[in-house]
């Protein structure tokens, strides 16, 4: 895949600005300030000149945006499915404009054909049009399901080791990151964005362009664990997700079904692996 | 608007399980245990017999859900654009079907027109096509746009109320508040749901159905205050937002074009009024 062009982009590319504001104060004698804020911009993805969906998140990493998104789509199984991509400013936002290679580019003409017919997938299910539609994209299933063994330790260390690499967050108190951990919790790769599918996917592609197999260790998030979350997940073949937040019923049984161990940190400091076990009769 | 008849939903309507787990411990000596988690269903909106979207919601206050949406995504103004709302089971998820009165039906059939041209609305930005699609829809413009006098206690008095509200939070650590309080902090109503959007949505409806009048006071939500956020809070024409982290650049611009006062307690303790003026130039 070719890198994109220099990119002029809204607001220059820039992920943050400054913006004035006031403290909360009794009687109104608080003085102006400015502070550090994160941009949010429209991100439209154009697949061979389709346009297909629109983003709102943090304007870089776009490259692994483009990757990862495709991926969590089921548009590309690997990073052979896109031959170029690129981004440029377009009116407020930005065009991310991708070239898929034929295989790829045709199944997206089968499926964008299906979508016309009842509506779209973008992120995960939400802008499904109909209960019929959420059916017909089930999480591809995992071949090579195993068994992860990951120590609590390994959990709190990639936690911890985490924030340094959170810069958008620190400056702006506004973002979400998501982490590929060794599996003795050393950082590989961390992404950031406003929208917590949005750092997701990014992760998922900034690991398959640095060509690091996600086998042997952890996605974490700082976010909860939806279903959509457990999808993206899945798509990236990752063995477990180790989110901030419990999972949601559905996500925990989605995620036992394809193969990916959903572990939380939802209860406490001590991290749960969630089986998905029927409650009933245990204590 | 009639009331629903009684719903034959997935697991009951039940909002929460008892799903199993065990916690993560050095050589894997821990115990099972089991906890309870929330559910996540696939709600499907349908309007008069049309299929329009699906949104991965918590299965309760649907009423409050069907309305709220309606009047974010623009389908309807008050409650006398929807006639009816029920909701029924339908494989893994819940049809809320809605019948819409004439005039507001022919809007929607409008819309659904432009919509099968160009992608569609679901929550908020998501689910638009492209770049195109966005703009076509601001947000509406208040001509009601006053100033809102706020005291940084009554967030405080607000927020430290909240908490007794969150049964759904309290038991699984997994789901966002929306909440409507007086000037002064008083509590008026509060919706719950795993999804930042719907617990917003939840709450517009909610405030609509018992017919408060969104005037003086301010909305408080325990999520990050999002370009869409803004969206649904200035269509529900809310003087003010109140989140627990800072908003983006766009969610600032796009509440102060609609007259929307956007508060966030993102940096410490004390709550900051972003007026979106320029940095440049403040100390």
């Amino acid at each position: 895949m070719s890198a994109p062009a220099s990119i002029d982009l809204p607001g220059g590319g820039a992920v943050v600005c400054r913006l004035g504001g006031q403290p909360l104060r009794d009687g109104g004698r608080a003085r102006d300030c400015d502070m550090t804020i994160a941009e949010e911009v429209p991100v439209g993805f154009v697949y061979n000149g389709f346009s297909y969906a629109v983003m709102m998140a943090t304007p870089d990493d776009l490259e692994d945006f483009a990757v990862g998104f495709s991926l969590a789509e089921g548009l590309i199984e690997n990073l052979s499915g896109m031959r170029a991509a690129s981004a440029r400013a377009s009116g407020e936002g930005i065009e991310l404009a991708m070239e898929l290679a034929p295989d790829a580019f045709a199944h997206f003409l089968r499926r964008r054909r299906v979508r016309s017919l009842r509506g779209h997938t973008s992120c995960g299910i939400c802008g499904v049009e109909d209960l019929a539609g959420l059916g017909s994209a089930p999480p591809p299933a995992r071949t090579d399901a195993r068994g992860i063994s990951i120590e609590h330790e390994a959990v709190h260390r990639a936690l911890a080791a985490l924030r340094d690499f959170q810069p958008l967050s620190r400056m702006t108190h506004c973002a979400h990151a998501a982490a590929w951990a060794s599996c003795d919790g050393s950082l590989r790769l961390v992404r950031e964005d406003v929208g917590r599918h949005n750092a997701l996917d990014k992760l998922v592609g900034a690991c398959l362009r640095a060509d690091i197999a996600a086998v042997d260790g952890f996605c974490l998030v700082t976010s909860r664990c939806s279903y959509e979350m457990v999808q993206k997940a899945v798509a990236a073949r990752f063995p477990a997700l180790v989110a901030i937040s419990a999972p949601t019923a559905l996500a925990i049984r989605t995620a036992r079904q394809a193969g990916l161990t959903p572990i939380a940190l939802g209860r406490g400091e001590q991290p749960v692996v969630y089986s998905g076990a029927d409650g009933a009769g245990l204590a």
